[in-house]
């Protein structure tokens, strides 16, 4: 009959991730692991819709970010996929205001949309994790410091040791160019600025020299940004650099709360570091900017961003919502690491055991497992025919830790045959033991 | 600066839902529930895209379908969004076949798409939560008998205790009909009985009648689907029948194997029914089919449902893949058991204590609430200024179950002010013991 049937070859759009099981559990527990990080700091959940209307979606977007988007109309509406989670957020909190209490701490875990260029690691459905802080008016520079412990407590719980998390405050960048008289190129600054690493001091100098800022400005600018040593060192260096222009004082001293707040919180120096050099985004971000590098896979670029911004909902409502949060771009650092095998979870598969009769046992294999799942055991059975090694093969394939055995013997002694897949050690145990051996 | 800017008013489309974050901390954990009670299962998960091409994703759509699907293009693609996650399955089996194992155990839980006219309670974006099992070849009918177990233990954990797993086999209906000789009118009898319980059994008879079928016939019919009493009565009514045709004989056994292993699987009769009545789709499964009612929100209708069928894949692949599976509309549910207010979930909050500082204790504040993390607790405090009212009212409003009080005194003492903020009791007590008394 289905031979009659035109076929369609299945395939899956370029961009789009879709993993093997045994990876998707992987992923699903990096991504549950970011969640309850989340949890512990008290963020609430939102789950906005992917689709939006156009106008709503699109209010502020302009230039490449609308060039990407996935825009549509079905009917008479014109509807645009989601590709980020702060324009949602922006509209969630315009239009439930008078429901919130603030300051309203939300996370959002979910698909994203962009049509970018495909290329290898680049995606055009992603996962983001964000969690953000909006305040009502105003929002106390404290909240910039509980961000350095959520990215810590986040990095520590995906298994990571040795990373640093990049703290710096726009504030300070903006306050030297005012004192620099060149604030009208502080954008194309800080664009060069950037790209420090990537191209060096040299070819930095140039380009800011090419903006036509004088030499004397550009030698206070690389000095500037090449303050080392300690913490304490560099908040000690800027305060003395003889900038007392208001906004590099209040960037300097907020900067300095946030690192105060954060050792407050029990993250250690060894975490992180105030880094003059970034600036992350060109036009958004206006007060506390954070990056944060895996130090043994520097390549990756930061895996988690953000920053303090001035007014979220600007495009819906008059009210004033200082915030700051931070993204981690999930289905990119889940490739990366995957592709390095460096994924540190603590298990490779659902099923932490396999039921297998050797023959007809079905009924005690059914019982068994009843057994081990109200223990709390994730037990898969093999109830379809086939040789014993068939059964042990698909163990294998899904990377299932142990298997029990249930042939003629074990149904009429109930003494169990349990064995370890990873060992190949094979033990003769009664239930109440191997739920224990397990569970171990 | 902000009132330059043209405003757009913020809104969400009719049929997305969007939820408070207390009814949000809700629905996340049904989900999570579900998530849970399929992996003890041992499914495994996937997560396949929003988005497909059309021409594989509507492979094999038609008619109804077709009409409600999200379908557009970007450059020269032809895209659409899932309607559901039976045909990604069938996509990513046909597409992964030799990377995989079976019988192949998957579930998946995400949003789907359907352009249905908006009204109360119907949603266009929603939650399926499915597990399916794909043989190769053949799949056995232990099979089929799992899944009322795992119904059963998804249900029993989302709280409830009084619902009805319904079984029948689609063979049984079809054997009857070949018996009658009335097999060509088998898609509008089915269609007809389907309505039974809305309709009546006369307007039954009508409506059959009115197919062209003889009284004797009709007779049978409902002499048939009127079969009362245990399961055990059922399957002994059913054989006594007197029908010996292949079909109908097949499906009483089958029904019976799956009977018996449900029960192996330790679900008592209390929680499964045998009901010849049900037949779900109408040219879609092949044998076994569920339905599951609250029988305290009958109202309602089947909670969760599926089946049996023949060939998952056969619009992409030559490949037989029989299978058995189920799907709990979550989103609509939610909706539903939260408007009448019986979601019973644990928790209606995601932070399980507030610090607050009653004045400038800061740093106390963040050193608690740490020590407070490290132990486990989902631990929120309130950073910014205001009177201790505006915080305390902060709590009450995202349901924190506790509070802590830092003041001058707390801060030189080390002994905390807690305040159970359900029952009013205040007690001081060291950080220690309120890690305790919170974890009891």
């Amino acid at each position: 009959m289905s031979g009659s049937i035109n076929k369609v070859t299945p395939k899956t759009l370029p961009g789009f991730m879709e993993l093997s099981p045994n990876d998707q559990v992987k992923f699903n527990q990096m991504l549950e692991t970011i969640r309850k990080s989340y949890e512990k700091f008290g963020f609430l959940p939102l789950d906005t819709p992917v689709m939006e209307l156009s106008e709503v979606l699109l209010a502020k977007a302009g230039g490449e970010t609308e060039k990407q988007i996935y825009r549509f109309t079905k009917g008479d509406t014109d509807l645009s996929l989601r590709f980020d989670h702060t324009v949602p957020l922006a509209k969630y909190v315009s239009l439930y205001y008078n429901e919130l209490s603030f300051p309203f701490k939300r996370y959002a875990i979910g698909k994203v949309y962009r049509g970018e260029k495909a290329q290898k690691g680049r995606y055009r459905e992603f996962y983001q994790c964000d969690v953000d802080i909006i305040g009502e008016n105003e929002l106390s520079i404290i909240n910039d410091a509980q961000i350095p412990s959520i990215i810590y407590t986040t990095f520590r719980e995906l298994g990571f040791d040795n990373f640093t998390i990049c703290v710096n405050n726009r504030k300070i960048l903006n306050g030297l160019f005012e004192h620099l008289e060149i604030s009208d190129l502080s954008t194309d600054i800080l664009r060069v600025i950037d790209k420090i690493e990537k191209i060096g001091v040299d070819a930095v100098k140039n380009e800011i020299s090419a903006l036509g800022v004088n030499e004397i400005a550009i030698n206070k600018i690389v000095e500037f940004v090449s303050i080392e040593g300690s913490n304490d060192e560099k908040l000690k260096a800027l305060n003395n650099l003889g900038i007392d222009g208001e906004t590099f004082k209040t960037g300097v001293s907020e900067l300095s709360d946030v690192v105060k707040y954060i050792r407050a919180l029990g993250v250690l120096d060894d975490y992180f570091a105030i880094d003059l050099k970034i600036a992350r985004g060109l036009d958004y971000y206006t007060g506390t900017v954070y990056e944060t590098f895996l130090n043994d896979y520097r390549k990756l670029g930061s895996v988690c961003s953000g920053g303090r911004f001035d007014n979220l909902a600007e495009f819906y409502t008059d009210k004033k919502l200082p915030g700051v949060g931070i993204s981690i771009g999930l289905t990119r650092l889940f490739y990366q690491l995957n592709e390095m095998n460096v994924v540190k979870v603590e298990k490779n598969s659902i099923a932490e055991v396999l039921v297998i009769p050797m023959d007809t046992e079905i009924s005690e294999c059914l019982e068994v497992a009843n057994k081990l799942r109200c223990a709390g055991i994730n037990t898969d059975v093999y109830l379809d025919a086939g040789k014993i090694k068939k059964k042990m093969k698909y163990a294998d394939k899904w990377k299932i830790p142990y298997v029990v055995i249930i042939g003629e013997e074990e149904k009429n002694s109930g003494v169990l045959t349990l064995k370890n897949m990873e060992t190949g050690e094979q033990k003769k145990l009664v239930v109440e033991d191997i739920i224990k051996e397990i569970k171990l």
